[in-house]
């Protein structure tokens, strides 16, 4: 069966060219960096290298990029490592409400740990307002959080904005970035970023390795503790081949950039357009400043679960949001987020393009969708005709009562 | 040059076999272990059949073994989770002078939080005494944790003896195994251990991966937040070929273990036995109950470090004792703990061998090292002759005055 992969927000192969880097270190170049010999400074030097080219990549400094075992690390380390090192001169937070759950989770816990944090709305485009911010802002407030992408609708922030308001007053700015490294330009001193959190599989590297940046002079405290690796920001002995892939992906990937950013904005503005030709459908965020690659739809009366899996069986492999949270059975918190009424936040379809995405596969996936959405809207208690408000409260109950 | 490995303790490389079975999950069995589609479900289940395969290393349940990114968060996530979720219970954490820095920077960060940590001493060859561990325990104690063997001088532990104390008084046992499993058999349920740390890249896994074997019913907090991965345990998309890499690494080391237990035995005994005929030498640590590949050498009146570096100029790679410490100008904190004198702590030389390791090897290493040791003592203002209980001071002070 052909397979037809339209799920790159949740993750990417890893590219042939950075695996190639890496397989040295798995089994011939395998010192610990932290080794004072031939092993271990050969180790060393690669992963140093690494740590340069990923650097040049933002405009950071080497010693600015902290590797971390994946985006959730980096963003569990910037939020609670900014809080608890800087909980003398406030106990303030400011994120929004549809930030990825590594970032709402962890403002989430310390809420109870004692600080208040302030969740920014969003526009029905998923645009948050700069001047929201500016209001929000208290004499207390230590640190802003604001992902550069969404990784759901893939609404691109106005994070340049964003910086220069926290920069003027002294507060620390983190973005999680990793809907956007290898796929947007990113300059953390022009953009004013104190903190940037990113993820290798995200851009065809590998899983299980990302980084913080984290800008000189920023007082952050680890998140664990151990043999003092990485400043003393991140114990743990370092995964040297997972590094210099990820350093070898991203080179690749910003280097490619324009050029495929331009492949897949034509592709997907064509998927838009042929999804939105079956009836009762519409497009989830805005068209502007929206990553190239991502499109997310809503189909009315009917089930974005049961969507992914009737196009799975077509050999299709979509998502009805983030990976993360396949398993919950709440609606999607970014499409509420943009004003979606509860019911039709569970009927939305992301699809996700990448390097391999092609027109036939775009092609295939529209000669299939139509009868997939006809057939659901079929069998679905929701379909047309039958006044969905009424139905709200009975719906609710019956999510919870499936089996997923 | 012909290359030696004597660092073992510190790194292995991935078993050709190891590699063979993470190969497909790099580039083309890509899926996020968190999708729904046939991508997704392809990694889960592989990933879910390793989880099975390395709970059955240790006679746990699959649901009992926590994927982490190493030995480091392992350890942290399993005394900082007990601390936090407990701490209603008590407030008191039993552990020894000499755990590796993930568990000794974790309690001292602890103590800064609030809570008492008493540090078990060691007797001169390094083991605990279980009955000292007994009247250390108060109606506060709510978690001990003891290391399986140490990573310097690799002696193991009486693990199932603390963990039956441990288990009568209702208090969490944890023990970092990161330098024993895929080395000694590990029974978690007849050891009554609740927690236990381990790496693949100590057991010819990858680097950047391990797991934390949390038994059922334990009241544990996470250490990081988000997507609700690892039963809400650990979030972040999993490093799924990592993880099967480590599974498979792991059944390969408890396959081979008493094969290569017996070979390592020989050639370590035949090493020290060689070691210790230069002038001035000792075994630090006890030769009963010691890691087979472990032996880890004083010699009088040199610099451990200068050992390595000589060492290494002659192929062969060695070390003082944990890499993760390499940095520090501290004496190890574990040939302090087993009482070696100040200055005599810094003239140890920890050699850990491994599968590679033969015969030749070492013979070379007996052959090159007498020389070595002569010629540092040469050039030493410690050498033979002059009272160094004298230089105590000085040799501190040079010491912090060192550019490393």
């Amino acid at each position: 069966m052909r397979r037809i992969y339209l799920d790159h927000a949740a993750t990417t192969p890893i590219d042939g060219r950075a695996l190639a880097k890496m397989r040295p270190y798995f089994s011939e170049k395998y010192g610990n960096a932290g080794s004072l010999h031939y092993f271990g400074t050969e180790a060393k030097k690669a992963m140093e290298n690494a740590r340069a080219e990923i650097a040049r990549a933002i405009n950071a400094e080497p010693n600015e990029i902290i590797f971390t075992s994946g985006g959730t690390e980096s963003d569990n380390l910037a939020i609670k490592g900014i809080a608890y090192a800087n909980s003398k001169n406030g106990n303030h937070i400011i994120t929004s409400v549809f930030e990825h759950h590594a970032v709402l989770h962890t403002c989430k816990f310390l809420e109870k740990d004692g600080f208040k944090v302030t969740y920014l709305e969003v526009d029905s485009r998923g645009f948050i307002n700069p001047k929201e911010l500016e209001s929000a802002i208290t004499e207390k407030t230590i640190l802003v959080s604001v992902m550069h992408a969404n990784n759901e609708i893939g609404t691109i922030q106005p994070i340049g904005e964003i910086g220069k308001i926290c920069r003027e007053r002294g507060i620390y700015f983190h973005t999680d970035a990793v809907q956007t490294l290898g796929k947007i330009q990113i300059d953390v001193k022009k953009m004013n970023i104190d903190l940037l959190s990113a993820s290798a599989h995200k851009f065809y590297g590998p899983k299980g390795v990302g980084f913080l940046y984290v800008r000189k002079g920023t007082n952050i405290h680890p998140l664990m503790h151990g043999g003092g690796q990485e400043n003393g920001l991140r114990s743990g002995t370092e995964n040297v081949a997972g590094i210099i892939g990820m350093a070898e992906a991203l080179k690749i990937s910003i280097k490619e950039m324009g050029k495929e950013n331009a492949r897949e904005l034509k592709l997907r503005n064509k998927l838009i357009k042929g999804c939105l030709k079956i009836k009762d459908s519409w497009l989830n965020g805005s068209l502007k400043n929206r990553l190239a690659g991502n499109a997310n739809l809503g189909f009315d009366f009917v089930e974005g679960e049961s969507i992914v899996i009737m196009l799975d069986e077509k050999g299709i492999a979509a998502s009805t949001g983030s990976a993360c949270s396949t398993k919950s059975l709440e609606p999607s918190h970014v499409l509420r987020a943009i004003g979606l009424p509860h019911v039709k936040c569970h009927g939305s379809l992301r699809l996700t393009l990448g390097r391999d995405t092609t027109t036939k596969d775009i092609d295939y996936l529209l000669n299939v969708l139509p009868a997939i959405i006809a057939r659901l809207r079929e069998m679905s208690p929701l379909r047309k005709g039958i006044d969905i408000s009424e139905f709200e409260g009975k719906i609710e109950h019956t999510h919870e009562g499936h089996a997923h």
